[in-house]
Parts: C-alpha cells; structure tokens; sequence
C-alpha cells in the first residue's frame, strides 16, 4: 500500500470520451482526500477521426520487426496537436474543473516537460520492401521536467499531461502516453502507476476476461509481454519501464467502470509489483 | 520609462503566422536581457480556417448596436480550442523553445487563469428582426489568477495565454483576447502592456500610415474610440482598461517589423499613457 503523499501518476485511454466523467468524478473524490494525483492521456483515436475529417486519413507504418505506428508526418503532428492538445486535454481541464479540480494542462512542449531523441530515419515496410522515413516526428520520453510538475502539485493544481513531447532538436514529436507516463512516474518517484483503458487488464486469452491475470511479478514482465496484444503491449512495456524506474505498483486497470481510479488503487485490474 | 523588474504583457495578433517567427526572436532577446514577459494571444483567422476546413465555416453575429462577434456554438467552440490551444498556442511555444525560452502553454480554462460570467443572451439582428441566441458561449474576463502567472514567472517560465476563459459556471468562453490582456496586465500590475498585429498602429484615417496616432492621453481614449474600425475598436477599449487598472502605458503597435516587441517598447505605434 501506498502512503497518502505518494504521487499516484494516472493514464487515461483516449478511446472513449464517456470515460472522461467516471475519471475525472473519481480524481475529484480522491484529491479531495488528499491524494496528489497527475494525469495522463493520449487521444489516438481523437487524432484518427480529426484526420478523417480534414481529408487525410491516418496512415500506419509497419517495421521490419512487426511493429506498427502512426506515420506522424509534420502535417499529422499539428492535426495531433489539435485533437489532443486542444481537443482532450481541454475537455478533461474543463471537467475537472467542473468537479473543482483546480486542473492545469500541459503538453511535453510546454515547459520542456518531456524530452526525447526524435528518430531520424524509421524503417517501413511496404509490399515486402523496406523504405527509410526521414521527415517522421516520433521519439521517445527521455527526461522529464519534474521540477514543474511538483511546483503545480505543490501549489494545489492537478497537471494533466498529454503529447506531443519534445525533440532535443526542438521539434514536437509522437511519442507513445503510456510510456510517457511510466516515465514520468519514474522520474517523479511515484509510488504507483495506473494504465487505465477500455479493457479489464492484461488477460492470458484476450477477450476472455476470465482470463484476466490478477498479479505479475516484477521478474515476469517479460513473459507478460507474449499475452499482450496491440495497445497492450506499450502498457505492459510501459508498467516494466516503470517498476524498473522504481514505481512500486502498476496496474493496468479498467477506465469504464464507476470509480476506475480507486478500483485500480485497490488492485482491481492486472497488478505489477 | 519602464524599470526591467516591471512585467511586460505583450498580446501578439493571430493574424498572420509568419509574424510568430519575428515576435519570437525577440520574445527571446528580451528575455535574455532580463525583461519578464508575458505573452498572450489569439487565434480567429485560425479558427476561421479551420472551421472552413470542417465544412462549417464561421458564422457571425451583428447586435442590435451594430457590433459583429462570432457566432460560438459548443461545436465552434470545441474547433476554437483545437485551432487556438492546439493550433498557434503550441507554434508559439515551440518557437520560443527553438529559441531558448522556456515557455509554457495555458489557456484561459488551465488553473482558472481567466474567468469571466458567460452570456447567457445574445442579441442578433438578423434581416431587420432581433432573435435571441442561448447557446452561445462567449464572455469577458473579469477576474486572472496571477499566482498562477507569477509563480510561473517566478521560476523562469514564459507563459503563453490564449482563449477561451472559463465561465464562472465551468464552461469554456470565447473571449476577446487584446481585451483578456489587457485585464491580465491590470490585475499582474504589469507596466506596460503591448498591443502587437498587422497594423502600424491606430491612424486618423486607416489605412492611410501617414494618419498614425503617435499619442494618446488617458483622457482622450473615449474620443480615439472614433478612429478605430473592426478589431481595433477592441484594442482601443482594452488600451483605456489596461489604464484604468493601473497599467502605466499601452502601445499598439506592428508585428510585422523586425523587433516588433521592441520596438513597441521604444514607442513605436501608438502610445497610450
């Protein structure tokens, strides 16, 4: 368990904006009894029907070892930076702020907050050739401006970050929310991560959620990774990251139920420790 | 003349974005010379433009007295965000950043910066008959957190302000945002406040530059009012509010100029004091 001081680092999927209000009611009961909470978000999906819209569907590039990810031209970064930053991120600020939460949003731009190598060349695969990507905006979460994030907590806000992050070249780049999250877990000394999305957790026959795993040790994490499929496998990559930073507790925990936040606090879920 | 310990508030006109990479430049000198700034912006030409991109371009209201707003339904104001916190708010960031300024993003709705009463009637005049709207989400901001502001200052931030506000009921507001920085400098004591866009400054017969204003007394604002057509009448009122509240000088100068920021401050445009 942890003690009421610890900082709780909370994900929420983009997926459905329906979650939005079940999270934010449940941060605003749990701020209210002191926890200090940071929030976290993607918004995939978001980004996915703002390109529809403006007549450029997403695009997904495949890599040589099977992975895909989102093909974040410049032009995909700002439709990004409009679903997300100012989309999402925005709705949570505002129904927080509904709740009386006194909620502050922030990108990893802003403030330097999360900074990451932006990869120069990102290898895809198309009809069993490979091509080199030069002009992809897409990195990874190396440091974390923690110092802004704690005089926020400390000054009674609750930050709610989303990507992009930051290039070291200055240039915002994709990088992954949970991930990012589990960074900025490590990076804060959090005592717990939650991942909470529209699944129930990490289950060993996905959808059978009698197949739900309750508890994975820390030096399981790796066999873990052969249950995980899709998005699961950056949650799950994400809570190893992040017991390896020295999070206590991950749980990877379900955003649509009443009270997500506290149910993934008292271990309902798949939890890592 | 300004001590360098005094705040500079200086709204940069979302007019035209080639002007981001000029105001940043010297955003960025400035800083490094020890001046606190803080900047704040708009962003309709860009919500007009994505809106178009949408299918649904912007509509418009004309009031009983003649003065045009835009028509801000939840959907306009949710493209607002996109386009305004998404969109320009986070260019300027990253320009600053590339700049090595540290600055960070907020809008109206993050930590309650600006919080006004919505309007709960609007008044539109529509082929000679007046119609009243109730869905329209527009405002003026009445109060600013400025702990918020300084403590950001304070740590060596640049905040970066844009719309909308928050009304006192937790909804996000339209508001005028030449007028937000004026409330803003107001309520920080700044010294001075800068009125930066695509014009030289307020002139006897615009566009005619040889007509420019260079000075206006306190008392004579009322009568300026007289010389302003379509959003200078809004930089106009805001000049005589940012004097009203305590604000030692106003300029409204051009962000087209090399030092546009600068240059405001040297006295260049149109001085109010």
């Amino acid at each position: 368990m942890s003690s009421s001081n610890d900082i709780v680092v909370v994900k929420l999927g983009g997926s459905a904006g329906s979650d939005v209000a079940l999270f934010c009611a449940d941060v605003a009961e749990l701020v209210k009894s002191g926890r200090r909470l940071v929030v976290v978000h993607g918004g995939s999906d978001r980004t996915n029907v703002l390109q529809e819209r403006l007549g450029t569907p997403a695009q997904f590039i495949t890599s040589p070892s099977g992975h895909t990810s989102r093909r974040t031209d410049r032009a995909t970064l700002e439709i990004m930076q409009m679903a997300v930053r100012g989309g999402l991120n925005q709705l949570v600020v505002e129904t927080l702020q509904a709740r009386g939460v006194n909620a502050v949003g922030l990108s990893g731009v802003d403030g330097r907050l999360w900074v990451g190598a932006r990869k120069e060349a990102v290898r895809s695969v198309e009809n069993g050739r490979t091509r080199i990507i030069r002009d992809d905006f897409t990195g990874t979460v190396e440091q974390v401006n923690t110092a802004l994030i704690t005089m926020l907590l400390d000054a009674g806000y609750v930050p709610v970050l989303c990507p992009p992050g930051l290039s070291t070249g200055n240039e915002p780049i994709n990088v992954d929310a949970d991930r990012a999250a589990a960074k900025t877990a490590a990076a804060l000394g959090a005592g717990q991560l939650l991942l909470l999305s529209n699944v129930a957790g990490l289950m060993r026959a996905f959808p059978d959620e009698s197949t739900l795993i309750a508890r994975i040790e820390r030096a399981n994490v790796e066999e873990a990774m052969n249950f995980a499929e899709g998005r699961m496998k950056k949650k799950v990559l994400g809570a190893g990251e992040a017991l390896g930073g020295g999070v206590r507790r991950v749980v990877i925990g379900d955003a649509r139920i009443e009270r997500p936040i506290s149910a993934a606090l008292s271990g309902k879920g798949t939890v890592f420790e």
